[in-house]
């Protein structure tokens, strides 16, 4: 039940910036920040269900500030593929069936700890669905501000799971301004997941879980839109690095669509932009600066996709036996690409988390397969 | 590693029937069957994953002919419901969204173990899903029939899990009717749930995870249609009485549909036929002699649930995070109606599986909500 000291720090600036209150950007920089929890040791509490077991290196003072809900203690498990040791992280099988889940239950407890009763979401996607199911756990309310083309099945759910949507005309960075402008109205506190510092805090126990069961790894392959995934399982390992449990960082080797990635410098397999991985359609990722120093600091790479890559990982993932969707394809598309140019050896471990589930856009999935 | 010896026997008749081959039913009587594992201890391999920790209870010769995938391990969480411990069983978190995984998968190793490689199974729902899943993990071709009434939203998931889906103009007895002629024209194996005794097999360790996660409870309360959920779930009961773990099994109470509830003798609560979860409307379920027996040896009871005690319950569950299916829904609204009739008392230990997920039907539940 201790209680966690920490420090946000600006990401371009790098001052310290006071945790009182909903803090999610600096503003003086504009820029988003990152959490620093004060670790004396890895505590691990068994009695604590899925990745609550991490409790104590996570920025929320009191466990009852979390929903009540099983989140993480995703099943892991390992395939052999080209020469390589693939532990695939089952997260696609969290309660909303995305990996968001673990940001959103600390982002909605650090809501809860400051008793903020309503939330504003900019996303059409995983993210808004991970808040919208857990706000109500707090009694918080959601406010989710969707691009009015975002996929009809996703909106259903968080209707289903009672968010407020709003439809905005207009492209990702007009969605931004409306949820922004509703922020300042009055609406909710903005807790939009690509700039939310604790949400990547949440996403930081999947490299606690990976090492618990697999012990340390070389290297981890993961989509990259906003970078929330990436950003947390650095998180992860860092800490790890800094509690003395490893001795380095695996490399980190980003996977990004074609047409949309701004940390790959090569960028010459892509012949037409890859539209399929609707999770990493981003352009210009507020936190881009932090992926490339994450990428520089685990000596990493990054690697394009296209449509036809992560088709045909689909089509390998559901013959495995995993139902997901194709952002967690690209994923997998990424490990074969990897490995052909040598960023992945033979012999090697690898962790690939399958980010999400197919089971929200089945129709779509036959469509394009 | 060891083989696991077991015998099939008669529901009807009570003769033992020899498991060569691939054997579903006593031809003799037209009746089902029963598999009795010969027990010697309740062994607990830990180092398998989830549900395989129990492979040495079930009638399997060796493991290598499960379908490499992770089935059960599902998360368990209490919740306090009208001064009862509900202790709710998150099977819908399972690989493709039910407790028919662990039915799928002894089923499907029963198939490889004897060389099979093209199953026939009729339904239209989450047991065909399972197998269309797991099937092709051993290179068996599934074939599944189904009424060409049944949801747009799951043939539409068969098909992109690559099962040969066969539409049949119907009732869910001319689909029977078809899948068995197919089995005739040697299209494949017979394999369907309501009938195949390795299916109940599987679903008898969500008991054994019940179990030594919280150990004996009082009562369970499980939706019944075909019933295969509640036999699973005694006869795993059954085998901890037998092994000396526990001293009486819990109490089991049959939640069925309003107008389709062949096992409650007491309709008296019905006004109309209850047609939302589609799970457990079925009016003539082959193993209900079994389902009889079952309730009378448990001192069990049924209760009859409407359209708007499901209706309640979904939102109850959705309130709670639980993106669940209607069935799952007739099951927790069960729960509160044996409260209410003082079939579950205040204190007591109540296990509740919820059966399935939400995620395939998102647009339904919402229409119905």
């Amino acid at each position: 039940m201790d209680s966690q000291s920490y420090r946000l720090r600006c990401v371009k600036c790098g001052s310290e910036v006071k945790a009182e209150g909903w803090v999610w950007r600096h503003e003086t920089c504009n820029s988003p920040l990152t959490v620093e929890v004060d670790l004396d040791e890895f505590s691990f509490e068994s009695d604590r269900p899925g990745m609550l077991k991490f409790h104590r290196l996570l920025p929320i003072s009191d466990p009852r500030h979390y929903p009540e809900i099983v989140v993480g203690g995703t099943p892991m498990v390992k395939r052999r593929v080209g020469g390589v040791d693939v532990f695939l992280k089952l997260e696609y099988l969290n309660p909303s069936g995305s990996f968001k889940d673990r940001g959103a239950l600390v982002s909605v407890a650090r809501a809860d700890e400051l008793g903020i009763r309503s939330i504003v979401i900019d996303s059409s996607g995983n993210s808004a669905i991970s808040h919208a199911l857990m706000g109500p756990l707090k009694g918080i309310d959601v406010h989710v501000y969707v691009p009015s083309s975002a996929p009809e099945g996703k909106i259903a759910l968080l209707r289903l799971l009672g968010a407020k949507v709003h439809l905005v005309k207009g492209d990702r960075s007009e969605v931004n301004r409306a949820a922004l402008e509703a922020e300042a109205r009055g609406v909710g506190s903005y807790f939009g997941h690509w700039w939310n510092p604790y949400f990547i805090e949440g996403v930081k126990t999947i490299a606690f879980e990976a090492w618990v069961e697999a012990g340390n790894l070389d290297s981890v392959i993961v989509p990259v839109g906003s970078g929330t995934l990436m950003l947390g399982i650095a998180e992860g390992y860092l800490d790890l690095l800094k509690l003395g449990k490893i001795e380095e960082i695996p490399r980190l080797i980003a996977v990004q669509a074609c047409g949309y990635s701004p940390l790959c410098e090569d960028t010459a397999d892509c012949r037409e932009k890859a539209t399929l991985a609707d999770g990493i359609i981003i352009r210009r990722p507020p936190r881009l600066k932090q992926l490339k120093e994450a990428l520089r600091l685990s000596k990493g790479a990054c690697v394009t996709v296209s449509n036809e890559d992560i088709r045909e990982a689909l089509k390998d993932l559901l013959k495995m036996g995993f139902i997901v969707e194709p952002t967690s394809a690209a994923g997998f598309a990424g490990l074969l690409k990897a490995i052909n140019k040598g960023y992945v050896e033979v012999g090697e471990k690898v962790l690939v988390p399958l980010t999400g589930t197919g089971l929200k856009m089945v129709k779509k999935l036959l469509k394009v397969l």
